[in-house]
């Protein structure tokens, strides 16, 4: 009895991404199982090796629904204290940046109210954030630091979203991000503040386990490329990978210099052009697409999609969730975004949400329905795969599997 | 006994978006209660002529949630066969509009897969939609005929639109929407159409009881401002109100027109200009802006907003729910796309989702939280108002109530 795989689905549609010749690697009349967490079956019903219940314990019939892998949101902000709700409403009625920045607003109202959360109020905070994405089909979601900008603080941050993954059930990566803005306390002591995290807070976090990678946000409103590169310099010392913000408002060369690391991604990347888009063919560096914060900020540089396609860069997507520019809890309606405003392919989108975004964090267990793989799926309510793309709201998923255990419908 | 109350809800905060000199027309520390569907009191709670117990036979502790006006989605064409999301598809792939309609796509797809289906299978189609919309805090929607475009499938149309309303326990309003589009059977005919909407087809579904409104799509590519006028002459005769689908594309003067017959609302106006919002403002002629069509069409041109306040013009929103140009299926979504892409508030896009939205249905019985109106009502999982337009994604409704009976939640 114990080579019985643990569940059976029937009567669906698999959309598996692999590369199959279908659109969307698809098998119609399919069925897929799996055993302790990872897929055993995933193909045509009439190649099933028996008769489904001499094959599995549970065999479920989904009424040919269509099952995607379950969806990596591989760029989130999830964790922070408070939200920027009423900065949001101030803007539109009419309040300036500057003088609500001037009122304590924009960033630094997170990072203080990240810092004076106790870690319970922090999780309590972040945990429905996280639940709204995994309602929707997430099963793997990216989580970085970088609003404690101190190492308790970081700490705090990156223990609260480990805690996430493992009440949820699901897999969380965690990146460290303190190189994300200067700290009040090191005010015109930037370069003072980088000392701080290459010396004292990245090492002390690696050396806790506490991080899968290492990011920074390079940019002239932020840390520049010689910065950059310090920390990323420290996180290869440390032996881990990195990947950056880069190139968002302006073209500073960051995709470029995320490439010469060999990060897994440059995120955002609007201002890229051809040499970095080269650059990161070259190393496998994926490219991130934030289409959340591009629709906040009502941005019209849009990203080299052509340049991408052109040099066979995966192109991943992600929620940017965060409180300032992308208060984004779907990683459905992000494939909407990414189609509408990106003009992303529902199938692009779909692998973006998947297998280029499971590579954006180093993960090739996952992304794609294939025996080997996690059992990482999602049934939806669709009669077509673009109808995840195409629907605006709602809730499409009916069943949501995290390493084969229900997580969600 | 029977003077007790049905419900009472403690320990809450109200946006009751009547004029009490508070944002929102906020109420802290408040309770609400409702008997027979009706609400009984909505104010603070040590105003309570009693004791909570003995007030209610159910009283319920919100943990200080904030409670609005149940949503109003006053301009939907949420009935309809088939989705669009594979044309949606080809588009992104490359494959022009004049190809799709072509081969068959484009609205006249959705007129051939309305009139095939049965009343059964158009309601299974079309009610998980209206459920969507339920399960974030809508209690009243507006849905339109349009897609039968003869007599017997849009009695079939309307029939399943009241149907979903008694079965969501919602309110649904029908309007008929003969004049939407010609349908092939009358190409090159169009004023014959006319004469089959307005000799045949209006005075029957108005017998029958069938419509609340009548609508028309006045535009270059659709019906004629005198076209639109035989129609609307037709609904005066016929003793029922009238909105219009007006200056989306082009500034036919529209908006004018509608007012010109004290239109409920006039819809989209992205085009219309001083005298158009001039005469909405003297009819008392609402408003109704559709930011999902705008976003997914891509438009540029802005509805003109700052007229519609200085001439203080009540502005609705709305999702304009259908399977071309806007597969919203989110009253949050449709706020938050409203402050985003056309700079309103979110107090505006509350009231514009609320009140507002009533007023453009010829309701006043709903869309604020008093005494005497219906107990449409939801309690959210936010900590301030704002977070209805912030959030992106996501449900957040905790409870919906649509005359005082638990809808969702
Ligand atoms: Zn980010
Ligand atoms: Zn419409």
């Amino acid at each position: 009895m114990d080579t019985l795989w643990d569940t059976l689905i029937v009567d669906c549609r698999l959309a598996t991404l692999t590369d199959n010749g279908n659109a969307y690697g698809a098998i119609e009349r399919a069925a897929i199982g799996w055993k302790d967490g990872l897929i055993t079956f995933a193909g045509a019903a009439h190649e099933l090796p028996g008769p489904p219940e001499s094959l599995a314990r549970d065999v479920v019939s989904a009424g040919n629904a269509w099952i995607t892998p379950g969806l990596v949101d591989c760029h989130t902000h999830l964790v922070f204290g408070g939200d920027r709700a009423e900065e949001f409403e101030q803007r539109l009625n009419g309040v300036g940046y500057e003088e609500i920045a001037r009122a304590g607003g924009g960033i630094n109202s997170t990072v203080t109210r990240t810092r004076a959360a106790s870690a319970e109020a922090l999780y309590a905070q972040s945990v429905p954030r996280a639940r709204a994405l995994v309602a929707d089909g997430v099963t793997t979601i990216e989580i970085k630091s970088g609003y404690g900008l101190d190492l308790p603080n970081e700490t705090k941050m990156l223990d609260v979203a480990r805690r996430i993954g493992r009440d949820l059930g699901i897999t969380v990566r965690t990146t460290f991000l303190g190189a994300h803005a200067v700290p009040a306390e090191f005010a015109g002591r930037q370069s003072a503040y980088v000392d701080e995290v290459c010396i004292h807070m990245l090492p002390a976090i690696a050396h806790a386990g506490l991080a899968d990678a290492v990011d920074a946000f390079c940019e002239k409103i932020a840390f520049t490329p010689s910065e950059t590169r310090r920390v990323f310099e420290t996180a290869r010392g440390l032996g881990l990978p990195v990947k950056l913000h880069a190139d968002q408002l302006s073209d500073l060369d960051g995709a470029a210099l995320a490439a010469s690391f060999g990060a897994l991604s440059a995120d955002h990347i609007e201002h890229t052009t051809t040499p970095g888009v080269r650059a990161m063919a070259q190393a496998g560096t994926v490219a991130v697409l934030l289409p959340g914060a591009f629709h906040v900020l009502r941005e019209t540089k849009l990203p080299p999609i052509a340049l991408l396609r052109e040099h066979r860069v995966p192109i991943a997507i992600a929620t940017d969730l965060n409180p300032g520019t992308s208060p984004l809890v779907s990683m459905r309606l992000t494939m909407s975004l990414a189609c509408t405003l990106f003009r992303l392919t529902p199938e692009e989108a779909l692998r973006g949400a998947t297998v280029n975004g499971a590579r954006a964090l180093g993960l090739d267990d996952r992304g794609r329905l294939a025996p080997g793989l996690r059992a990482d799926l999602v049934v939806w309510d669709i009669a077509h795969p673009a109808e995840l793309c195409y629907w605006l709201g709602g809730t499409f998923a009916r069943s949501v599997y995290a390493g084969g255990e229900k997580v969600a419908g």
